[in-house]
């Protein structure tokens, strides 16, 4: 173990159990993620900006904020065929080999059409639909993210949704990143915008001369996204969205035998997200606290987003609790987007997670895995709202359309069931559509 | 056919093809919904209040808007067992079949747990877990609806949430409605608070001394609960919501061999539900729009709803289209929450269904087969959310977490391509906690 003082980090380290009910609530909050007015009041004058001007709005954003002068918001046939030919092979391969893993689990759980006699002549189903229109939203701010292009496309693709747009921020030179445009047509995604920002939001929700109107809107983004998508999704013109977008976090529950440099690496890749990304440590045991806490000292040194990933710890904790048990607790009542259940026996505490986003079991599952390649959705809900919402699936690029089809002894069956609850809830032309048929099939 | 002047009843008659664009779209406009910007300060006033002062701030509500002074919110065991046994035999038994029904297509549509190796030593898995706390609301305003309580319980039972409150209002003697009762216990639900109004949701949503705090609130409700629900849904100390409710609608498509009485105790049906329902008849026969006209007028005399169907019907519309494919594009474009297809042969038709809440096809599925006790649930998509949305299913109580599971030779075989990625996107940390383990594997 090394002797870095652990202060040097300005760790927040706890003991559960020496905390009151109000300190524990404090121990798990999250940065504060307060939108500031600002924000909001500069977000909602983007959105009526494009909502009025269109592509002459997003051209003037694009030159307010990205610093360029655009005059195809699309990307052409061209620019594809430069970004996929002057990628190297082997990140080639990579988007090729993670589009396929990425494929063979979300096609394993793609929700069924099914169909049930519910009574004698009565059958109830269930059939699927893709949403027709969708719009993904690739972030590139502090990294251009083609894994991303991938978590969104290829599910939209199993979906079968007939029209899928794509926006992610121009470069400096007014180009798009070409691994992101890689990615976006392995997945057959090939109406790609290069907007960003509020911008680009505002620009799918509501439709411009270029950009077609969206009927739901995906992806992560920074603050200005992350407010931008909040205020389509409840305006009445706007566009629905796959889930309330926050900073980044991952809670890893660590028991003695557990591998500190290998939790340091995982603390810290999430760290590295950005200042607000949250980091939490449960462990049961105080040396293997000290010798992660050691670790990410040393490792930080070596990143190029240290200045990040420093500001992140900065809100983090590392907490002592008395048993994984009481960890299992917490994390439930946290309920992260990544878990990392570092422990000898992760299989068996498996049971006990009742809220989070991914789960990550034992020491050779990084979080960064689940990230790109293992096969799983990375985008996930943050913010404690894996207590009530999923990460995106096949599922999040279709609806569900229930139907009924009824005969006359299918009516004779429950057709007095119906006459009766009508009946009892005051409801008569209700109870009339079911007595009319009941009449004309048992006069 | 009888000679009463449609005009009787102020229908907007249209000829589809007869009308531009903009006269399509303004044909296809659901009834303005704007909340009005009183009802938004008034639910958030009762929002803050109960947000603030707890049961103290319900029970003012209540003497307020309910007229009525409670002192127990809850209903307790002797109001559950007189409810029981006050309850006609035949309700209770129209209850009990009625949920069976709900279970059992409900159950068979369920999702599954499912686990899939994606390379040699990586395991990838999802598995369900129930929301911890949800809140449903009944409404009872115009009408008690045990029926609600089913398609809202039912459900929440088979998904396995621990924690299941509901609120409905309370009636002018302070009790609550039995039937309610009776459904809510039915599926286990024993927790009912006689609360309505934006009073519920905002108790339901931040908890209050005797209310739970709830992670997820469903239910349909009057303007106000509408607009409680949304506002509880952005709000930071807020809860998730089913989805965004608004008035119900119905659209039929009827062909020269529908069966006009049917038809129009169809469209009535819908409209009696508040003056806001919108009700669309799409047919390509004239006969058959006068016909079912007529018999609109004929039935509505002997409706105790009429003076709100009626209401209804103003803002309704008959349509003329010049074939049945026309009639589902526009019926995909309007995405109702209700479709009839009152066609000779339905079912070909199904395949064109792109977007609607429940399908109910030929002459013997009346809507309010699917508001009973077909199967299927009646808590639908609204004003157009079907485009993107689907109703209440035991998913909409369960949350989906993702797993992995690696052992040293799953990290040697899709190790790399998640460096390749990391060093892509420019996450140093990331591409670290991947590299430090392929070290240790191959050292």
């Amino acid at each position: 173990m090394t002797c870095t003082p652990p202060e040097l980090l300005n760790w927040n380290r706890l003991d559960w159990n020496a905390l009151d009910a109000a300190q524990r609530e404090q121990a798990l909050r999250r940065p504060a993620q307060v939108t500031q007015a600002t924000t909001a009041a500069a977000v909602a004058a983007i959105l009526d900006e494009v909502r009025r001007d269109g592509d002459a709005a997003v051209r003037a954003c694009t030159r307010r904020f990205d610093g360029i002068e655009l005059d195809d918001l699309a990307v052409d046939v061209d620019e594809f065929s430069a970004a996929e030919s002057g990628l190297p092979r082997s990140l080639r391969d990579a988007i090729d080999e993670a589009a396929a893993r990425i494929a063979s689990f979300h096609i394993a759980g793609m929700t069924a059409a099914y169909s049930l006699e519910t009574a004698p002549g009565v059958s109830c189903e269930r059939i699927l639909r893709p949403i027709r229109n969708v719009g993904l939203y690739v972030p590139a701010g502090s990294a251009p993210l083609p894994s991303t292009a991938l978590m969104l496309g290829v599910p939209a693709q199993l979906a079968g949704c007939p029209n899928v747009v794509l926006c992610t921020p121009p470069r400096r030179d007014g180009s798009a990143d070409p691994a992101v445009l890689y990615a976006a047509r392995r997945c057959g995604v090939t109406r790609v915008y290069k907007i960003g920002g509020a911008q680009a939001i505002a620009a799918m929700a509501f439709g411009t001369g270029s950009v077609p109107r969206c009927d739901k809107l995906f992806g992560p983004g920074n603050a200005y996204v992350t407010e931008a998508k909040r205020q389509v999704a409840v305006a009445d013109d706007g566009a629905a969205i796959d889930m309330p977008a926050g900073p980044s976090e991952v809670l890893v529950i660590a028991d003695a035998g557990a591998n500190a440099s290998f939790v340091a690496a995982d603390l810290l890749s999430q760290a590295e997200h950005g200042p607000d990304s949250q980091v939490l440590l449960l462990s049961n045991d105080d040396a293997l606290i000290d010798a992660v806490m050691a670790e990410v000292e040393l490792q930080l040194d070596a990143l190029p987003r240290a200045g990040i990933a420093r500001q992140a710890l900065a809100s983090s904790r590392a907490i002592r609790v008395a048993s994984i048990a009481q960890a299992l607790d917490i994390s439930n009542r946290y309920a992260p987007e990544h878990l990392i259940l570092a422990l000898r026996d992760a299989r068996a505490w498996l049971p006990q997670v009742q809220a989070a986003g991914s789960v990550f079991l034992g020491d050779w599952a990084p979080e960064a895995l689940g990230d790109y390649c293992s096969g799983t959705n990375h985008v996930l809900p943050t913010s404690g709202a894996a207590r009530f919402s999923s990460g995106v699936s096949v599922a999040s690029f279709q609806v569900s359309i229930t139907v009924q089809e009824v005969n006359p002894r299918g009516i004779a069956a429950i057709g007095p069931c119906a006459v009766e609850l009508a009946s009892a809830e005051g409801l008569d032309a209700h109870r009339m559509a079911v007595a009319l048929r009941l009449q004309a099939v048992a006069p």
